[in-house]
C-alpha cells in the first residue's frame, strides 16, 4: 500500500522537482499540494512540465489540508518550517527541504539566518558516516542544502581518511534554479545568460556553516572553509571545485584509494575513471553525483570536484532518498542515476 | 520475459536518448551496442550520463553482433539502414530511426536524398489516422523525422477536419542536438549560444516531403508546405509554428473543437488550456507534445504551435512508442509525459 | 560643438543601450539621466557595463531636469511619452523610443494599446521609401518597434517591387531583452534558458499594426500580416522569418535583383551573398541588418529573413541613426556595423 | 599617418576579435590578412560579424604577404610564432598572441609545452609593476594568456602589498571561445549549453607557470598556484576566483586600501564599489577589468575576483593596449571600457 505524501510549497522549483520524482515513485501516492500565494491555481499553470498533475488545484498550507498524510514534504522559505511541523503529529514523517533544522549549533544558525534556532533533525545525507543509521525509522528529516551536498560528497573522503589539512577552499558554480522562482532583476534571463558572477563572497553564504559541520564531522576536528558561490548561465546543476592542502605523505595513489573505498558501495555517488571529469550536464535531472579527485604535487593540494543536479540530488532527490531510508524502502526506489543529456 | 534489444549507433545523440529510455523500460533488456568509429570504447566515455551502462563496450555493427535480439534499433546516418536491415531476419523487429524508409514516393526520396529509394516501412506516428493499425504486429518501423513529428501533430487536426487551405507555412526552431554529434564549426557552442539562424531555407530541407506526405494524407489532397527550420541556442526541443489560411466559415470555436476531438484520447499529445502556450522546456526529456491553436480572424489564418523534445518524442521516444504498439505492449510503457524543468 | 542629450528612462535596457551608443558618438555630450523608481541611484549599480558613467546619479523625470538639452530621448513605458514631450519646447529634438507616436491610425492605436491616440510623429526607419526626407530637420521622431524594424526591412523590397501578394506570414524569434528589465516569473533565467515559447499568438501583438502600416506603404495596398513572436533563449537579437506568396511571373532572379537594388546604397542593411544566412550573433551590438531572401518555387513563396540586434538597430541604434539625419550629421555617425562575435 | 597592420591567423576567434578592435582604431590601417587552411576564402564567410571586411580574401602566411607592414599580429597555434617572427625585420613591431614568448623559464616552457623554448619577449600586461616601461618602444610583445591576465590583475595587489601568503588557489570559469574555433565534440553547443565542467585539473594547465611567474614577480618570492579552469556555458568571459591566506595583521581595510592604490590610475582596471561583484556580462566586448576583493576573517583568506572578456582584455584588447604603448599612442586608443549588456 502506497504511502500518501503531501507537498507544502508545490509551486516553487524544489516543490516541482519533488513532484516530478514522486510521480515516478512506485510506493508514493501524491496527496495534498499547497502553495500560499498561489492557492487556488491549477498546477498546470505553475508547473507546466508536470502534465499528469495539470488539473490539480493548489490549496492553502493549513493543518487541515496537511492532515491524513504519511509523509509531508516542506518546500517553504527558510524559517517557516517549524511552525508547520509543530502542527503535524509525531507519527507523520516530515521532510524539511528548507534550512531550519540542518545546523546543530544554535549560534551558527542565529549568525547566518538571524532568527532563533528551531532545532536539529536527522540530516539527510546518507553517504556521510553514520548517515543512514540516523535516518532509519526517523520521523523528521532535514534535507541538506544543495551546495553542502555537492561539497561534502566531494571532500569527506579526504577528511575521513586523514589526507587533508583542515583548511578547505571551495568555489562552486550553480545554475539559477538554486536562487528560486521569485522574480528578481539579477535573475532575469537577460542578465544571467552569458554571465558568470559571484555572490555571498567572503564567508557570508548561509551554506558555509553546514559545510563546516559536515567536513568537521568527517575530519574529527574543526575544518575551516572558504566558500565562494558563483551563478552560472544554466538552469540546473552545481559544479563544486574543492581543495585542501595535503597532509605529509599523501600521494596520488593514496588519494585515489581513499575515494574508491569511500564510494565503492554508494548507489548514487560515482567516482569517474581517471582522466574523466564531472560535468553538470551528465547528471541533469538525475540523483547521481559525479566525483573526480586529483593530487597536485606542485601545489601539494588535493582537488576534489563534484557535479550534481542542485534540484535533484541537491534537494528533492536527496529528500526522496532519505525518505526511502526512513520508511524502510530500498534507498534507490524511484530515483534514477541517468541524466538527461545532451 | 523481457525482449532483448540491440542498438546500432549507440554513440550518437539519438542512440544515447534511446538507451536512456530503454533503461527505464520494464519490458526491455539492453543487448548489443554498436558504433563503428567508436567500436572498442567504453560507453561511459561517450555517453557519460548513462551511468548504469558506463562499462559497456561498443562493438562493430555486424550481422553477428546484431544476431539474437528481438528488436534492433538503427540509429545510423541516412542511407545506411537498408544494408543492415537486409541482414536481419523477418521475425526481428527493426526500428529505423533514420530517414531511409519514411517516404512513399521514390522520386521525392531521390530528389531530397540523392540516392536510390530503399522502400517504405510502416510509419511510426501512431497519432495519425490509421497510424496505430499500421504498426500493430509490424516487424519494420520507420520512425518519423523530428520536424515532421512536431509539424504533423500541430496541423493534422486542422486538415483532417477540413478547416485549412492546402497551403501551410511552417517556421520551426530546433535545439542543436538535432544536428547531431559530429563536430562542425557552425555547431560549436561559441557559435550557437546567443544566436538564432535559419538553414535549408526555400524548400530544401529533407523533412519537407515527409511533412507534405503526412499533411496531404490528413487533408485528402496535396498540401503545399513552405518550411523554414532555424537553429536555436538550446540543446533540445522543437517549437513548430504552423499556419494556413482558414477555409470559409471557420471560427475560433470550430478550430478549438477540432483539436479537442483529435487529441481527446491521445496519451502523449496535450492540447493546452486556452491562453497557455507550448514551451520546449516543459517537454524536456519527455515524450509529451504540447499543442495550442488559435484563429487569427484579421489574417484569416489558423495558427497551430507544438513543442516537443526532438530527441524524445521527435526520435527515440517515438521509436519506443511505436515499438510498444508493434509488440503489443501498452503504448505508454516506459515513456513519461513529465518534463525536466526548469 | 556637441549637442547635449538627455535620456529619460536611463535604467532600463533601451536606455542603457542608448547610453552605450551615445558614449561613442563624437557629436553628443551626455546630459541628464533620469529614471523614476531608480532616481537617486548610481548608474553604476544599474548599468554596470557603462563604466564611464558609473558615478552618474539618476534624477527624476521632470521638466526642470530635462530642460537645457538639444535632444531628449524618451525610453519610457508605452503611454508615458506624450505627457513628457508636451513639456519640451518645439526646438528640442524629442526622440521617442516608445510606441506612442508610431501609428497613423488612431483606431489601430486604441485597439492595440487601449488608450487615446497621442498623435503621429515622423517615423524613424530611414530605409523605407521617403524615410530620410521625413526625418531631415524634424524635431520629433517616433522610433520603430524592434519587430517592425526587422520585418519591414526584410519584406519591403518584395512589396515595393510588386513581387509579393499582400498576405505576409511572419514568425520572429526575439532575445529576452525585448521584454524589458521589469522582473516577471516567465522571464527568469531558469525559465528562458533552454526554452522556446510563443506569445501574443493570433494577431494580438502590438507590433502587428505597425508592420501592416509599413508593408502596406511599400505595397501601395493593404497588406495582411499574420505575426507570431517567440521568445528565444538569448539576451539579444531578432531573427524574423517572413514570407508571402509570389505574384505570377516571379523568379529567383527577379527577387534577388529587387533586394540588391533596394539595399545597394544602404549603410546598415547588408544583403548577404547567396548561400549565407543571417545570424543574430553576427549583428550582436551592431546597427547592421543582415538580410537574405529565397524563392521557393514548389510553394511559390518568397522567404525573406533578417537578423538585427533588437536593442541596437531595433531600438537605440535606430534612434541614433534617425537623430543623425534629423540633426544633419552623417547618418552613420557613432554607429557601427561590426558585431561582437562569437 | 596610420600604421599598417597585418594579422596572421585572421580566421580564428583571436584574429577576429583583433580585427574588430583594429577596425575601430583611429591610428591603424588593416593590411594583409592570412589564414593557412582558409587561404583564398572571403573573410565574410568566416567572420560574418565583420561587415566592413567581408570582401577581403585571406592569404597564405608567407614572408612576402607579411612584408611592408609596421605591425604584424600573430594569432597562430602555439609553437608557430617563432618561425614566422624570424622572417620579420627588427623594425617591425611583432605582437605574438600565442604562448611562445611569454615564459622566462625555459624549463617551464619545455615541461608544459613539450617543445624547445623560443625565447622571452616583453610581456604585454602593462598593469604589472614595470609593465609599461618594458613595452615602450619595444618591437616584440608577448601577449599574456587569458587566464593569467584575469588572475594576475586580481591578485598582484595583494602580493605587491605583502598581504598574502605565497600559496594561491584559483578557480576560473571561461567561456568557450577560449578553446578556439577548431571543432571538437566536447565543444559542441549541445555539449556545453547547460553544463559546467573542469579540465586540466591538478596543475596541468599551461597557463599555470605564467601565473606563477607574474605573482612571484609581484610578491618578490615564489608563489605556489593551484589552478583549476572550468568551461562555462557562455561564448565569452572569464571569472577568476582567487584566494590566498592572509598574512598576520591583515584587515579588510588594509586589503581594500591596497587594491584602491593599485588600480587608482589604471585606465582599464576598475575596482568595484564595496558590495558590488564582477560579472562577465558587464565587460562583454570591452577591454575593462572588473575587480572586487574581500577579506574572510573566519577563514583568514583574501578573496579577489576579476571578470574580463577573454577575447578582448584577455587576448586582442591586451594586444592592442600593448601595441599602443610600444608605438607611443595613448594607451587607451581604440579601446573601450564599455561592455555590451545585457
Amino acid at each position: 500500500m502506497a504511502v500518501r505524501a503531501a507537498v507544502a510549497g508545490a509551486s516553487g522549483y524544489a516543490g516541482g522537482e519533488l513532484l516530478r520524482l514522486l510521480l515516478a515513485h512506485p510506493e508514493v501516492e501524491i496527496g495534498a499540494l499547497t502553495g500560499n500565494s498561489n492557492a487556488g491555481q491549477r498546477l498546470g499553470a505553475l508547473q507546466p512540465h508536470l502534465l499528469p498533475l495539470a488539473d490539480r488545484i493548489l490549496q492553502e498550507t493549513t493543518p487541515e489540508v496537511l492532515a491524513g498524510h504519511d509523509v509531508v514534504f516542506l518546500a517553504l522559505p527558510h524559517g517557516q518550517s517549524a511552525a508547520v511541523a509543530e502542527q503535524l503529529g509525531p507519527d507523520v514523517l516530515v521532510v524539511d527541504m528548507g534550512a531550519d533544522f540542518r545546523l546543530k549549533d544554535a549560534a551558527d544558525w542565529e549568525t547566518f539566518y538571524g532568527s532563533p534556532h528551531a532545532g536539529t533533525w536527522p540530516y539527510g545525507l546518507p553517504e556521510l558516516s553514520g548517515g543512514r543509521a540516523a535516518l532509519e525509522g526517523s520521523k523528521r528529516i532535514a534535507v541538506p542544502g544543495c551546495y553542502p551536498t555537492a561539497v561534502s560528497l566531494a571532500l569527506f573522503p579526504a577528511y575521513a581518511a586523514g589526507l587533508a589539512e583542515p583548511d578547505a577552499v571551495i568555489v562552486a558554480a550553480s545554475g539559477t534554479s538554486g536562487a528560486g522562482k521569485a522574480p528578481k532583476p539579477h535573475l532575469l534571463g537577460s542578465e544571467v545568460m552569458g554571465s558568470m558572477t559571484p555572490y555571498g563572497v567572503g564567508g557570508g553564504h548561509r551554506h558555509t556553516p553546514e559545510m563546516i559541520q559536515n567536513l568537521s564531522g568527517a575530519a574529527g576536528q574543526r575544518v575551516s572553509v572558504s566558500f565562494t558561490p558563483t551563478l552560472a548561465p544554466m538552469p540546473r546543476g552545481i559544479l563544486a571545485t574543492c581543495s585542501a592542502h595535503a597532509r605529509p605523505g599523501v600521494t596520488a595513489d593514496s588519494v585515489r584509494a581513499a575515494y574508491e573505498k569511500a564510494f565503492a558501495d554508494e548507489p548514487f555517488v560515482h567516482l569517474l575513471p581517471e582522466g574523466q571529469w564531472p560535468a553538470t550536464a551528465s547528471v541533469y535531472g538525475s540523483n547521481a553525483v559525479q566525483v573526480q579527485v586529483a593530487y597536485d604535487a606542485a601545489a601539494n593540494r588535493i582537488i576534489a570536484i563534484s557535479a550534481i543536479d542542485n534540484l535533484t540530488k541537491g534537494t528533492a532527490g536527496g529528500a526522496v532518498q532519505s525518505m526511502n531510508i526512513a520508511l524502510g524502502f530500498d534507498e534507490a526506489t524511484g530515483l534514477s542515476t541517468i541524466g538527461v543529456a545532451p
